[in-house]
């Protein structure tokens, strides 16, 4: 299959529920400028895809779960506002624009982080379809996937560690703690969100936890990769940046032909956990590859 | 009654469940540090002590709802860690001891904020007694209810317009509109958290929300007033720091006489909502007039 009419229309689906979400005026609007203007910034909206993605491979119809999905961008957006702040990675360009604290200053930054994040956990209790009514069993496991994934034992943990680690000799098991917790945690519970609101069997869900710790792995190695092979124009964001701040990365204690190596064969196992699944799976099969070529 | 005891035995069981919640340490362990070191600053815990005691007056017990009603102190702690930060309100001083961000840095600080934000979620979806599940649908609708209360549309709105306020003129729509957002709002919801998780009337859960929307507001007015009349050593912050920022306030504007006449007339209301009980709501009342009384 190709999968970029596929990628096109789950971004135009999020990208509408989301624009009707915050319809809904956040006072004072210079918040709320500051949250959209990173939230509608281009994103690729990796995260809700491979939600509703995997969604789909359990059988269920991807419209159902738009609000759940959604919010897994806020929580990312989030974060890249946060990281990008002086005080943290100091970024002045994210996905081609000035970050948001270039924007807003540093103080509605931070809060705009803040309201997004608070944000999320309302929009995952969100019904879209009035027809269907998800779980409220599954809507706690949600929430409880998503919170310990994206707070102290999950991202924050990683960035926080991801910061202490600028300048420290190469190390590989901080690099490893660093990627499964700042990048991989986010993603793994991207795609268990599917199988846990379709509420379906227990080896299902095992099997796309495998495909999602993997490809959330690799993702991070391909930036990395990305941000020595890439140019500022590609990317978005400053190239070589990992290098200049003397980031723990794959490139910079492995290299970057075994960084590239790593990456595929993360890949090659992601696709591999997923033989249980038969054509309903292709989706995600092929958003692993895409995730392995892609150039920002 | 004599309400001192009660606070004393419900802070206790308060601080004893987030301590052990928290002997799962965070990684690194500087985050965890910077975590529990405003955690634990000697903070009154006057928002779980709320949810729990009128859990209480709808006839649960409070032990039951620990950890919902503990995570809105961890949304507490996270918002004043992000308010005293330099590009924030620049405070030094908290509960008499150096903000977060003069012991760990800015950077730890706000990742600090943001894993106990996040936290706070996870948290509220623990069960803290096996024999006794509370429902999902409640857990979700408390979910709900403290998102909105303290996210864009509720405490981050506030902390916005109250940065953006300083050194404007007076003006008493904007003030109302920053009290009832920054601090009103998270203190209605915890209130408002009991009659949820006991599932009881809809009677009961309105007479709470007017309860918890005026001591809420009360609750900011004294602590304006405090501001003025307080000394650094008895509030464990910088007294008269409002007036140095140029804050709106109550006294700034109406004067600190009219400010306490405000508080007394919101705590009469708060009381009066809460004729539907008898004796059983006895510590929601002695609260209402110790948060009036009180001198930090």
């Amino acid at each position: 299959m190709d999968i970029k009419p596929y990628l096109q229309e789950k971004r135009e689906l999020i990208d509408s529920y989301l624009k009707n979400y915050f319809n809904k005026l956040i006072q004072p609007t210079i918040l709320h400028e500051a949250m959209t203007y990173s939230l509608f910034a281009g994103g690729k909206r990796i995260r809700p895809i491979l939600a509703l993605a995997s969604y789909e491979a359990c059988g269920g119809d991807p419209v159902d779960i738009l609000p759940q999905a959604s919010a897994l961008e806020l929580i990312h957006t989030y974060s890249l506002i946060h990281d990008d702040l002086p005080a943290m990675d100091n970024d002045d360009l994210r996905r081609g624009k000035p970050t948001n604290h270039r924007v807003f200053g540093e103080a509605m930054a931070i809060l705009a982080g803040d309201a997004l994040l608070t944000e999320a956990f309302s929009m995952i209790t969100s019904m879209q379809n009035t027809n269907f009514k998800l779980q409220n069993s599954s809507i706690v496991e949600v929430i409880r996937e998503v919170s310990i994934a994206s707070g102290g034992y999950g991202m924050v943990g990683g960035q926080a560690q991801d910061i202490l680690s600028e300048n420290s000799k190469p190390d590989g098991e901080t690099l490893e703690f660093i990627h499964l917790h700042k990048t991989a945690a986010l993603i793994k519970a991207s795609v268990k969100i599917g199988p846990i609101l379709a509420g379906g069997k227990r080896s299902i869900l095992e099997a796309l936890t495998i495909y999602g710790g993997h490809i959330g792995l690799a993702f991070q190695v391909v930036d990395d990769v990305l941000d020595v092979e890439g140019t500022t124009e590609e990317l978005g964001k400053t190239a070589g940046s990992d290098l200049k701040k003397k980031k723990l990365t794959y490139p910079a204690i492995y290299g970057t032909e075994k960084a590239r190596q790593k990456a595929e064969d993360l890949v090659t196992m992601a696709i591999d956990s997923l033989k249980p699944f038969s054509s309903e799976a292709d989706p995600l099969r092929e958003i692993a590859l895409y995730l392995l070529r892609r150039r920002a």
